[in-house]
């Protein structure tokens, strides 16, 4: 018995092999009325696809991921913007993952990823997350996949990330220059690379100024804005600090809110600095002080090397950390002298 | 010749059925040993998938898509919140997909939810998009839908949004109770539903209060700050104003930044309010005065609504159109006396 083909299949309907092919794919392309008339049709003839001649999972989606812990944060809105700018270039759809700083929910999306559903990845690691295998498991799968912002440290992959703690030195010391002497750092979770990195910056910057290095002046903080503002009103009462680093966005604007609360006035009796994107930084009263992160070019950069990684198709042995300086502007909520303030 | 099945396959193989069913599939529970065994195995014995048996398109794919034109309004990120708060509950996946209000991005989008990755999808309309064949597709496939916000008025769908009528004539109602004469509304998109809803509640508290319904006061803005900056620069320097009722958070803080420019002081020499859910307000100097949707209750809703459609598999001809008002905050951009400003 001759072998049914798609060939013959298509020759029975008087359609084109594509079309047959794509019909039998389900294919959106393809109507209702047409995918019918090919299965029934398939059907009668007994044709069998060869479905082990495709791997399911070399199909190319011509969809990349883009896993984030948070979308409050403006810093990731401009991030998507930059991949969308490069993806949109190589026609590619973006979907984006969000996982509330859940590591389960990371867990669950990075095994979504190898249901082929993606052809890369861009991740930013939820600061729950303090076990590192399903990312390993991503790379040994061999699915491009690039670390931004929050990355994987002990993973051998591609990453873009901001000088972190070049950035919280230079805030720090900034703080310092403006006359502080009992700085506070509102830390983001010490799991994460750049909770790490901010923090050492800040003890760098502390100790070769001769400061004390209290203890009590660095408050962990997490993604809990009330919980936070409980914490970060405890140290303003107890510990009476000067200045403020704030290593994310959120952390500065409770601080003012509970400055605001305990009638301390920015910057004559605190002034606060923080890492942040926020657009309407200058029209706070005070503006605000901030270390404002390239976070557009660095969505563009980890983009066009997840591209040139599915491209070339896979890793190879290749790693590299890339690097884009943030940018400290000195507002009104560090100024020196009260009688300037803006 | 006696016919393969999965049941002979599993035996040859000493694996489960399942085992092998999920191998075929290519799911990401199996090793790629086992696959490796599996494909190899149902080669030799030249195993042939019954694919008709099942649909495609009728597998549960536990995802639900979110279809958003833009990332830096926090507004979006309080409805993916709250829709997340619920799709937690109901163990699905939600991805989102930005369409940056391009027209052609939201066809493709919808293209790729019919492509059988997604259960239902919650859609927010681009302010480009003019034709809705794209949702009247989703619809008739019995694709579960329900739009928020920026609603297909013409979709016999589910929808869910804010008063924007009645929160637009009560914003302008009171710009004009704290002594405006001269409003402009900044505009969103005439295309979009609540382009169109904002800009009549501005226009029946204008009429109502018999101020002169001057066209060259209604300015429609874009999606591009730039330009929109330009445009509104344009407004207060031939029209001189009083009152700005910003129809999107970001147009309000372009009126602030052009206002700091033109050295026109905000409340005395014009009253800003606009639809916002800037977390920071408060904190704007002067404070903002908001008209601030409950984003977070929509997005509740909306997937509420979802998932009611998606467990009884279908629509029916069932469609409704849930409200959920908004609430007026009075801030010092509004105020009467200039004395008691803070």
């Amino acid at each position: 018995m001759e072998t049914v083909n798609l060939k013959m299949l298509a020759r029975v309907l008087n359609l084109s092999i594509s079309t047959v092919s794509k019909a039998l794919r389900d294919s959106y392309d393809i109507s209702v009325e047409t995918k019918e008339r090919v299965l029934a049709v398939a059907k009668e003839l007994n044709y069998q696809p060869n479905l082990y001649a495709s791997s399911l999972r070399k199909h190319k989606s011509k969809t990349i991921a883009v896993v984030i812990p948070e979308i409050a944060n403006p810093y990731f809105g401009l991030v998507i913007n930059g991949i969308e700018s490069i993806a949109q270039e190589k026609g590619y759809h973006v979907t984006i993952y969000l996982s509330h700083e859940d590591y389960q929910k990371e867990l669950q999306f990075t095994r979504h990823l190898l249901s082929g559903r993606v052809d890369g990845a861009l991740i930013s690691v939820a600061s729950s997350t303090i076990d590192y295998a399903h990312f390993h498991e991503l790379i040994e799968k061999d699915l491009p996949l690039v670390f931004f912002d929050r990355i994987c440290e002990e993973c051998k992959s591609f990453m873009v990330t901001t000088d972190d703690q070049e950035s919280s030195y230079t805030a720090t010391k900034h703080l310092i220059a403006r006359g502080c002497k009992k700085i506070a750092h509102l830390a983001i979770s010490g799991n994460l690379s750049i909770g790490k990195k901010r923090l050492a910056g800040y003890r760098q910057a502390i100790e070769e100024a001769g400061l004390a290095n209290e203890q009590d002046l660095i408050l962990e903080c997490s993604n809990d804005t009330d919980a936070d503002r409980i914490k970060i009103r405890d140290l303003f009462i107890h510990h009476k600090p000067d200045g403020i680093f704030a290593a994310v966005e959120r952390y500065a604007i409770t601080s003012y809110e509970i400055c605001r609360e305990l009638n301390l006035r920015i910057p004559e009796d605190v002034r606060v600095i923080g890492f942040s994107n926020l657009e309407s930084a200058s029209l706070l009263k005070p503006s605000l002080s901030t270390i404002t992160q390239p976070a557009y070019e660095i969505g563009k950069q980890a983009a066009l090397i997840l591209f040139s990684t599915i491209e070339k198709k896979g890793y190879g042995s290749k790693h590299e950390h890339v690097v884009i300086p943030s940018k400290l502007i000195p507002r009104a909520s560090t100024e020196k002298f009260t009688d300037t303030i803006s």
